[in-house]
């Protein structure tokens, strides 16, 4: 089966897909929809596909799936749609940042048996990917501890914080998400500090640019999360695992690796400066993984209820920070 | 000037310290004192000293100051009667695991003008000092985030963690005080986890195995410290800064460091299985610096407040688990 | 202006040429040549370009390049046919494996005033091109000592080592050319020893598998390369420079740079086992940079003299192993 | 069994020998002997023992053994009174700087049935100690390929350089040591280039500052050696053992292992600076063999043998340079 796409929204991230769509022989581009039209023309114009509106793709017999890389408000609405038309979905995180309006339009995924995956990228990053192997095959032992550095090369402009839904639910997500992932177990209890030490606009904006996280599970399995919205040796991004019989850890990333040594010591090249070439090879697996999911007619991971647990733990962690306590889960999810 | 000592113990630690004393071109190690006659003949043996009881030591004219190295619940004690005597002291740490004995005992010790410095050796290893160098030559700017990794060898035996105080009093307190080492700012709030992952007979004790804990100071800067009681790739003790410009990391040490590559990849062996090798260096460089600063009548540090400060983090983190909440260190020190 | 491209060869490393040519924006894959049908075909399809002749490529007006990757007795052919037909050329090394027909084919080319690149495509490689960076940028001075260690995941079937000219004329070659291009000097001087270690059916073919040399310049700048046909642990390939000020090295290459901490120690996985996962980003630069430069005019390197230049210090080096002496490199190039 | 060392030469290396006799349970320091007074003293004064003449420690009833550390034109005199004396000797290297000098003086030692330990103190770094562990275990199966890198943090002064014997006598020849120590094979032959890159004043005084030698056994094992007289980074020794089953290799040492990020990389600190702070573990460990060989009657190791054997390499090397071909290293021993 060869699984034909549309995509929405043609820009910085749009183009990444639309990349690892053509290059995967089960796969083809077949429309992109933008309403910025010289964005979706350019793309038509490198894989040879045509420029529609949503409600064409949305109509389309010739189209199975669609990736959604759109603005952030109005994730929840496209999947909603596309859920209706029978479409398989990818959706950028997040789904939305309001925890009620995820809810709704997953309801509405689950009434039309939608295939809906949410784009967690780094569950497909090669070396988060070998840390979780080495659990599965038991290298660790059982799962006790892990501990996620993520800190950003630089803050994003105020008008990114604005829009943002804050550190939590737009960063920290991430590590929440690879939390879930690694520890093998639901998480029970948020713990979390956070402060202004990188920006004072951004906390003038009611946000914070530097945070720490803890969560643990009903069997008091733990994670550590520091998280700062600046790091002058680039994008710093490791992920470490202790267990009962060991520990694996995701070393950081660098565009080359080498080094010089001089009477001033042994130097090597910073890290990553930008998300988009540290994660490279995870956004090409993550939609080599939603084409395969389709064509073979496999489950889908990450689901929707994968974004909602994400964001749930963003709430718990902001209600800790506001409320100085350790905030239960089940408060923030009702359930 | 030469500084006589007075060896109050000699088990384990005190034999590192009479080593460390006899080596020293500025000190001689005058008498050792123990309720073990044969481990005190075994030191006299080596380093050519007397045998004298503590009353002796207590009384001598020919002796500056004293190491001790006896059993815990002594040390309050001794503090109170050397610091009458008016001898310099050098006590291992903690000083008493009650916040009121300490506070007490540390009353006698001012009024008595003693010199006592507080053996939290770690802050004389040679890595997290050169960590605390290159935060004060500005090379990573303003501190912001202190992450400890610190996670012993194996889980010690029921006996030991009966009169241990706990993990936190017991364990994390050398976190605690390397956190206040390197924060340059007080410590204003503190949360913490704790569960039991490792050896089910500790919980059974009333203590934890595993701990992760997060301060904040006044301005916002952060720690997290991630603890267990068993690593199975031996004595982690890992440290990192982060700052304004940068950030600082200690590696972990191993005996040898070789590399053997075959087709199952790149090992390098465990790292050190004791804490008394890995902080060998440590062990040698804080008496030295005790020496040092009686022969020079410079400042000791860290001194008795020191160790207070960081008893009371241990209470925090204590009451933090229990109440599921933050807690402010002023609660605990009555401050 | 755009490439327009023949390719002659549509086997392993033919497909990896198409895919690179068809992502550039400056490039266009217009035909594709192999005698076996069912491999042209393949690429053909994949990439939409036609299947034709090597004759009809090269009387055809409407491409300007070819990339030669048939096998290694029909190079120096092709880039005497077409250097006439004034297409320019990308040769995958070697040009062949006669110092004397090597010579002989590029007369033609110069005669043809054709523009010739070979495939020395370690050249690409980031890391080594980091390494050559550093060095030109004036971060270790002076260079004095070039350091390579090439070795093989495993050795070639004998049927390879038939036809490959021995293991200087095969694997060497790349060392020595990466030498020329790091040492910033003609290499005078050729000394080297060369055993039977790995497989015993390699010496009944007349040839080694393990083999040191040392090559020196004019000025005394000295190489050390260390060969072997196996490595257990993966496709070792470093480079190390020491000049006046400094050092620069490239270290080796992995799939993933996990690592896993147990009571064996820390192990991170093997190196890459296969040369086109280690080098994919060179093979994608060097087609680049022959694009480019066909596009901008510019001058190419590496040349045909590059290729000779290396071929020659592998007759040095053979020369040297069989006669137990330092070869003077003019005595081989006749120069 | 205790050990009655008389120590000849308090210098720079006799004072660290001190130490070392003086810190073993199984030795005792009875004498010290120097032609500059001040610095016997200096000993006896620190460590309790006597100043006498050499020929007082020669005649001496309560010494059993000595420690050679005068100047180098001295130690085969002395070793021959010694060995007549009947003492156990420690040497410092070289024996001699004369092959024949060396010669006889073996026959003088093996006619007394002396215990003679020549002081290559790198053979007992813990460090490359596990390297041979490694091997010796099977870990990297059959070894193949050596490869020493060994370079100076600086170069000595031109007054050195004219006693020293030449790079390969001086510097060279622990590397021919270790060679020996790790091929597990008789080196049959030795390929070297020379040349002057660091200081031209070397030069004037006939001598080499950067050297490469290949060294190749019967059976085909080979053996790189990589000498600078010069390293900005500090005090480079790295070595590495390619063997049938996989690698082994000891990484440089540095005082303190921490690592600084910021917008310019990740550096780390230079190496050890000295070769003594670099050894300082490789000399406590050789006198301690030796100590413990005597005590216990064992096998002493390496032996004056093995200091000819390596003087030879550093004679051929030498040969290979100034004739420009490979040495058989029977032709410098006559064997």
């Amino acid at each position: 089966m060869t699984v034909r796409f549309g995509l929405l929204g043609a820009g910085r991230i749009g183009k990444v897909h639309a990349r690892a769509i053509t290059g995967d022989a089960r796969a083809k581009l077949v429309a992109v929809a933008d309403a910025m039209q010289p964005a979706a023309l350019a793309i038509a114009s490198q894989y040879g596909c045509e420029v529609r509106s949503i409600e064409a793709i949305e109509a389309a017999g010739d189209i199975d799936a669609v990736v959604i890389c759109t603005p952030t408000d109005t994730h929840a609405d496209l999947i909603e749609r596309f859920a209706r038309a029978g479409k398989a979905i990818f959706c950028e995180k997040p789904v939305d940042l309001s925890l009620a309006r995820v809810k709704a339009c997953l309801t509405v995924a689950n009434e039309n048996d939608a295939k809906l995956m949410v784009g967690f990228n780094r569950r497909f990053d090669p070396h988060f990917r070998a840390v979780r192997a080495a659990i599965d095959e038991g290298r660790i032992g059982t799962v006790e501890m892990v501990t996620i550095t993520s800190r950003d090369p630089g803050a994003p402009p105020p008008a990114y914080i604005k829009v943002s839904g804050g550190i939590f639910r737009d960063m920290t997500i991430h590590d929440f998400d690879m939390a879930r992932f690694l520890l093998g177990e639901e998480i029970a209890t948020v713990q979390a500090a956070a402060s202004v030490l990188v920006d004072p606009e951004i906390g003038r904006l009611g946000d914070y640019d530097s945070a720490s996280v803890i969560l643990t599970t009903a069997s008091g399995r733990q994670c550590v999360i520091s998280n700062s919205r600046r790091a002058t040796y680039g994008y710093d991004q490791r992920i470490e695992v202790h267990g009962s019989e060991g520990m694996v850890a995701a070393e950081n990333q660098r565009p080359v690796s080498i080094e010089v040594a001089t009477s001033a010591g042994y130097t090597r090249p910073p890290l990553h400066d930008f998300f988009m070439t540290r994660y490279v090879e995870a956004y090409a697996a993550e939609i080599a993984a939603f084409i395969a999911a389709i064509a073979d007619g496999a489950a889908i991971s990450p689901t929707g209820q994968d974004g909602l647990a994400a964001l749930a733990l963003s709430e718990a962690a902001l209600l800790s920070v506001k409320e100085g306590r350790a905030v239960r889960v089940s408060e923030v999810t009702g359930a």
